[in-house]
This record gives structure tokens, C-alpha cells and sequence, in this order.
């Protein structure tokens, strides 16, 4: 059995999924020092002050230089440059990991950046809510939630049963996936949601705000992770574009069958639909 | 002030929202005596058992005779059936209300149905859940929720004033509008939403329901609303299909502006759309 512990932890974005992460190895002690790298100087020393972080360093090169562990967990669009601002400064043997909820080509950018006496490891802990910050974090978010691992013909098996078993020591479920299924997987259950949620609230409310007045918790639940940050879902969505773009031809085809149950007045085909979608939701609750 | 206590209470379809008022009006002292009659002698013996009613008969007609209110609380298609049931066995001054979640011509019926000598106000308590039948039923389920009276121009001034009261004694906020309003503001808030996350669970998991296993808490609450009944949820659908219709075109029209941000990977105008839905949906945070 591989040791799980790390001496030096580097943490790229102390934001909610970093944060939690640094708390979460904290209180299991498997990180003995974690620093905290992060474009806003004001956000690291926020961190360091709540004891988050141990220590920080804006600097990326610098930052990653002592890290037997380096976690990319900023935007996914910021992976690459940051993989290649460390590359050179990484020590021998060091392990990185990214926490990025979309993989995309993102996984093969970063291993063609990230020198060979480096090892990388693309996990994905499927834990996250509607806000952003580590002002939310907390080691309970990844308490029983699943991370999904998605290794490459590249990837060091020895290596990702370090970090498996490092995830499951914090209490999450691991799975196995390849980047390509998981990208698949993560559109129809958490990516294309968020769309289809903020395409509701702005054909509800987009130009009548105060319709909202009359809402109550359905049209709350339907809508909550409408409220997640636009900027980091853009970017998602952009990366996993095609996935996203053969939902919405699905979504748009259902909703048609729907439309024409309306227009028709076929109230038996429109409760068959209906039907079908309670079935497959309440079977979720007996798992 | 009109006294708004009941003698006798005759409660059509003693479901989530008939037993949640049958439990409202006793815990107030509202009601000294309710009758709650359907079509499952079986569903009423068993709120009889647990205290929710005082007493049963089967027979619209005859379980209408004592009553001073009698509550429309069954499937909304149901209404007209049991308003021309009940239309000669009511006593002079009788009350009747419904508390339908959709309005359609419904109340034009109702109204030619009963007779003049009885008084018809028709409301709608914005109090639901997924869940159906009496044993998710709760005086709690009413409290500091929204009542829609929805008046029309044969609606008797005092007699609605005095079930506005009965509502607000019960913990309920009250306000008025036209049925037509009302359908078309319920269509967006609630009707549409539910329609949305049914078409949306078809979408993800229709021909592949294993997917869910990796679904989080974004996809649960997304798509809680879709676990609703779909033979009442079909039903609502069909009163209200010219709002849905509209609003459906709507969603489609912003379903297509996402659609080409991603087909022409433009990420700004995406991020514009998704920003502009988090400010709405912020916003009802702050009420």
C-alpha cells in the first residue's frame, strides 16, 4: 500500500473545490504543509488568515517548486499555463493532479506541457455548488460525494492508486473513466442541467423580473444552479461544446414531442412523456 | 369583519392540499365539524383513522348538503362534475371554493353549474411538492406561503373578503388577480418549470437511466419537480396549454442563442446569456 501522506502541498486557486481539498487533507493529516497560488494576492492572505493555507506564493514557478503534490484547481482554462509556468521548477517524482470538472483536450495539453520525471493524474471530485469561494468550503463537500479518476494511456498506474486511495481517504466514492466518457457523462448529469437551467430563468424572468415575485420552491429547486458563476460555467460548456450541442438536439426533439401534445390536445401521449421522466426521477431515490 | 368560522366543512379530495386545509382549519378552531368525500372509501377511512376529517360519505351529493364550505380540492377536471353534483343539495348562503392550481374557463363553468343561492370564490393556495395523498399533508405546508383569489365580475365582495380571511388565518399571504392573469403567471413560475425538468430527465436519462448513478445534488434539484404526478401534472398541462405553447417558443428561441454560441464557440455572448439568468436568479435570494 502506497504512502498517501505529502509533505508539500501546492494549491493553484484557493477557491471552493481547492479549499475544501486543503482542509479536507488537513484534518485526515495527509498533508504536512500546503500552500496556497493564486492570481488574487488578497484571497491568498484571506486564506492564510482563516488557516486554510499554511504559507502562499503568487508565483507559480516558485510556488510548485517544492510540491510532492501540485492540484490545479483554477478555472480549467488557466490548466495549461499554469502546467507550463511549473513545469521546469517541478521537483523529481512530483504528482499533479487537476480537479477540472471537464477534461476535453485539456488532459493531453497538460501532459505534453508537465516535464517526464512528473507524474499527472486527471481527477475529477464531482462535488461543487452553486457558490464560488472558499468562504463555502469545507472538508463536508467531498465527505461522500463521488470523484471520478480519468487516466490516459500515459498515466502511472502506481501512481493513480496514490491518488485514488488519497480520495477515498477523504471519503469519496473513486471511479474509473476514460476522458472522453467522462466528459460524455458530465454533460447529461451536471453540465447541460446548468444550461437548460439558465435558459429557463431567462425565458421566465428575462423580461419580467418581477414574475419572480409569485415563485415558490419548485421554480427555486428547477433554477438553483442557475445562480453558479457564468464565467466558470461558459467556459465548461465551451469545452464540452459537443457533448452539449447533441443534448440540446435531444432536449429540442422531447420538447417538441411535448409541443405537439399541447397543440393537439393529446393529453394521454403528454401524460406517457410525463410518465417516463417521473419514473426514471423517483428511481433515483431508492438507490 | 365577517366571522370566518365554518360549522360544517366539506371537503372534496382529501389530498395533499384538501387534508393540509382540513388540518389548517381545525388547529385554528376555523371548523367545527369536516366531511371529506372521494372516490377511495379506502384513502377516506384512513384520514378518518388519523384524525384529519371528522367524518366521510362517498356521495358529492349528499356530502354537500350540511356543508357552509365545500372546497373544490380534487384533480381540477374534476370540478365540473362535482359542481353539477352538488348544485341541489346545497343550502341557501353555502360557500364553495376550489383550490385549483390552474383556472382556464374552469371557474365560468363552475359557476354556471352552481346555483345562485350559493356563493362560489374561486383560490389558489401556491403550496405544493412533489409528493401526493394526505400523508405528506401539513398545516406547515400553508404558513407563509402565497393565495391567489382569482375574482371574477360574478364573485360577491364579502363572502371573497371573508375567505381571504379564512386564508390569512391560516398563515397564508393573499392576493388578487384575474383568472387569465393568473394562468399566465402560474404558467411561468411553476407550470412551465415542471414541464421543463420532465423533458429535461427524458432528455438526460430516457434511454439511459444507469447515467443517473453519477448524477449530484445540481441534477436532483434540477429535476425534483419532474417526481410530480404526471397524470395531474398532464391535466394542469392541458387547462393551461396556450400559456405553455407560448412560453415553450420562448425557451426554444434561447435554447437556440446558446445553441450557436456553442456552435460558433462564442463564449462571450454565451457568458452574456448565462450572466444575465445568475442576476435574476440572485436577485430572489435578496426578497
Amino acid at each position: 500500500m502506497p504512502d498517501i501522506k505529502f509533505r508539500n502541498v501546492t494549491i493553484f486557486g484557493v477557491g471552493l473545490i481547492g479549499a475544501s481539498l486543503a482542509l479536507a487533507l488537513k484534518e485526515n493529516s495527509l498533508a504536512d504543509r500546503i500552500i496556497g497560488c493564486g492570481r488574487s494576492v488578497g484571497n491568498l492572505k484571506r486564506a492564510l488568515e482563516e488557516g486554510i493555507i499554511d504559507d502562499y506564493d503568487p508565483d507559480p514557478t516558485t510556488a510548485a517548486a517544492e510540491a510532492d503534490l501540485a492540484v490545479l484547481a483554477t478555472p480549467v482554462g488557466v490548466f495549461p499555463a499554469i502546467a507550463e509556468k511549473i513545469s521546469n521548477s517541478l521537483k523529481e517524482g512530483a504528482i499533479v493532479i487537476d480537479v477540472g470538472s471537464v477534461k476535453g483536450d485539456l488532459i493531453r495539453r497538460i501532459e505534453s506541457l508537465l516535464p517526464e520525471k512528473a507524474f499527472f493524474v486527471s481527477t475529477h471530485p464531482v462535488a461543487g455548488s452553486d457558490r464560488s469561494g472558499f468562504d463555502s468550503a469545507s472538508s463536508d463537500l467531498l465527505r461522500g460525494a463521488l470523484c471520478i479518476i480519468t487516466p490516459t494511456e500515459l498515466t502511472d498506474g502506481r501512481v493513480m492508486r496514490k491518488i485514488a486511495m488519497m480520495w477515498e481517504a477523504l471519503g469519496m466514492k473513486v471511479s474509473l473513466m476514460s476522458p472522453e466518457e467522462h466528459d460524455r457523462v458530465m454533460a447529461s448529469v451536471s453540465h447541460f442541467p446548468h444550461l437548460a437551467a439558465y435558459a429557463l430563468v431567462n425565458t421566465i424572468a428575462g423580461d419580467e423580473p418581477e414574475i419572480l415575485l409569485f415563485a415558490g420552491s419548485g421554480f427555486r429547486d428547477t433554477t438553483r444552479v442557475a445562480k453558479s458563476s457564468p464565467d466558470m460555467w461558459a467556459e465548461i460548456c465551451m469545452v464540452n461544446r459537443k457533448n452539449l450541442l447533441s443534448l440540446l438536439r435531444d432536449f429540442q426533439g422531447e420538447l417538441a414531442r411535448m409541443e405537439e401534445c399541447l397543440r393537439e390536445e393529446n393529453r394521454e401521449t403528454l401524460k406517457f412523456l410525463l410518465e417516463r421522466a417521473a419514473k426514471r426521477r423517483l428511481a433515483m431515490e431508492e438507490e
